[in-house]
């Protein structure tokens, strides 16, 4: 009986201990950074590996949309993107450099929707979001509304490192990029012959369900998903360096036949993109939507800063748990270097690489 | 002995149910409504007051842009509309329909930046942002660059509830607007000579400085805050109603003098405007880039949600440990009916009203 109690005692204190572990105070930054920037110091528990690397290529029912002979290809695309940050990674290059570098290359790849290959809106144009974050900092950058960036994510980036600014949006983003020099295309370059049959495709079907044409009215609630289904799509790249530094890239060429204007949760820091050392680096992809208002990044990292939760459980709770199946999925590397590539929908293409030789790539 | 033991365990029983309480695991939602907004339960336990209201003019450097002399008219305004919101509140109208309301009278008036009153950007026009968030469903609605809508709180309104997306700017969100029949203005309407006079001050100093004229060039971090001192400000309210649901609204005409096409944290979801029946509504004023980068709104939130923290301690872990002196403030209700106006700026113009009879206005 007093074995008994003297156990009690010890499995209770054992578990108020870990629930305590797992719900300190809101952690004050150990420093502060020149500029205005809140510093959030280097991952202070020994990383598990030296670096990781997570990336991907959007959500959706692609099964339908990707023939079977066509996935190698889109799986050697991966591989390509997912070796290049991978190299880096290994080289000693900063998780910023990495998932700017890794997400390029896939806007410049027309498989995926984001710079060339970027779907269209309801106007006929390509409208492009991209948002970067630094978790050492939270120092971000995003720009929506581009037509004529080529590299939507390295404008991001001039804009979290050069600009007064965190987000910069249509004509206002252009005229900085004019100034950034970065590299510029007519509106033609993301011209994909695939995406503009798709568009003209949604454009029909608004048609025959009586809608006003190019989609220009709004649609009920209850076709969002519809509308949605295997024609969105988005890029990114999230990475813990060797200095333990963690970093999120997203870029997008939003929903097919979107409304003219719409920012969906790509360049919304906290919905579709985060990174904090604290906790982790997240890349969302689906209806952006229903990212926005779950603040889906944002609240994986809480999960796991407030509430003690594995990168692996916070990311289930928010995308098996708080979303619905269809609604897509994300990626993310913990500042342990442990790496959650989770989705609700039917495919998700990703890749995922660490220190350790992992390299892998999938669809379904 | 055995007695001691015996409160050793229970104290040890009342510490981990109690940390348990506060460390619940993120919650499902409890029901589905229509459409594809996440369902939250309006709040489970009982608030301490039937209805509880704050709203804000504004945070920054007051003492020096507001003469001693007139104190009394931007106080008799900020009364103004705590009154108006709170009759509503007293009657059983929604939360969402009073701090949209609450706002659209704090848009008329040119006290305030936002609507009526709004700061010039660089390139010498109006660009308003506004949002609206339903903690009830986590739906909201949000508006960025708009130009001859009056009161962009209401299109943000018909962005939330008429529209498939959460998000619209520019050109797309004002096309929208025709579409809504929202009252429209000629962008003359928003002129104030006061605006006016501090813009043109501001472009002097940039030339002085040997910016480029109109502020197109990036400034360097460590001018931010002298250039934003004084000359941000924003109107926002947060509201729960009898029914027990939150709501959160804020509008804004960003910061004098800021670079065109960019997007402070007003329209961001989890950065300037929050609302979630689980824990808060909440409404932020100040220098926007911070605010995104530290997701605030959000933040306050996942405090309590995750971390039980009280909606004061919360609010206070954000506003006077995670950000810098001066960067500005946030109002806030929570479940319960209370209520938190914090800010670490000189002062911010804020009101707070509940069921119990409260009825306050202040500045510093």
């Amino acid at each position: 009986m007093k074995h008994a109690r003297s156990l009690f005692i010890l499995v209770l204190f054992a578990s108020f201990t870990l629930t305590l572990v797992g719900c300190q105070p809101a952690g004050e930054p150990s420093a502060t950074t020149e500029g205005s920037a809140t510093a959030v110091a280097a991952t202070p528990s020994t990383p598990k590996v030296a670096w990781a690397l997570a990336i991907h290529g959007g959500a959706g029912v692609i099964r339908s949309a990707v023939a079977p002979e066509d996935e190698p290809e889109y799986l050697a695309s991966l591989q390509a993107a997912l070796d290049l940050g991978a190299a880096m990674l290994a080289e000693g290059k900063s998780s910023v450099d990495v998932v700017e570098a890794v997400v390029r290359s896939l806007e410049d790849d027309p498989h995926f929707n984001a710079g060339k290959g970027a779907v269209f809106s309801s106007e006929g144009t390509n409208e492009l979001d991209a948002a970067i974050m630094n978790g050492q900092d939270l120092n971000c950058g995003a720009v929506s509304g581009i037509k004529t960036v080529k590299n939507p994510i390295t404008l991001a980036r001039h804009v979290m490192e050069e600009s007064r600014h965190v987000f910069l949006m249509g004509e206002g983003a252009e005229a900085f990029a004019t100034e950034t020099g970065v590299e510029r295309v007519d509106p033609q370059y993301f011209f994909v012959q695939r995406r503009y049959d798709s568009w003209q495709k949604a454009v029909e079907r608004e048609k025959a369900q009586g809608k006003a044409a190019a989609g220009m009215a709004a649609l009920p609630r209850a076709e969002d998903h519809e509308a949605s289904q295997g024609k969105y799509g988005t890029v990114g790249a999230v990475a813990l360096d060797q200095a333990g530094n963690l970093a999120a890239a997203t870029s997008t060429g939003g929903l097919t036949n979107k409304r003219f204007g719409r920012v969906g949760d790509v360049p919304i820091i906290g919905a579709g993109t985060y990174a904090d050392n604290r906790s982790a680096a997240i890349s969302c992809t689906g209806i952006g939507e229903k990212f926005i208002r779950n603040t889906v990044a944002r609240n994986v990292a809480a999960l796991m800063e407030y509430q003690g939760l594995s990168l692996e459980a916070a990311a289930r709770a928010m995308i098996d748990d708080r979303l619905e199946p269809g609604d897509g999925g994300l990626i993310a590397v913990g500042r342990d270097g442990s790496i959650a590539l989770v989705f609700n929908s039917e495919g998700m293409f990703r890749g995922a690489a660490d220190a350790s030789g992992r390299s892998e790539v999938a669809i379904f």
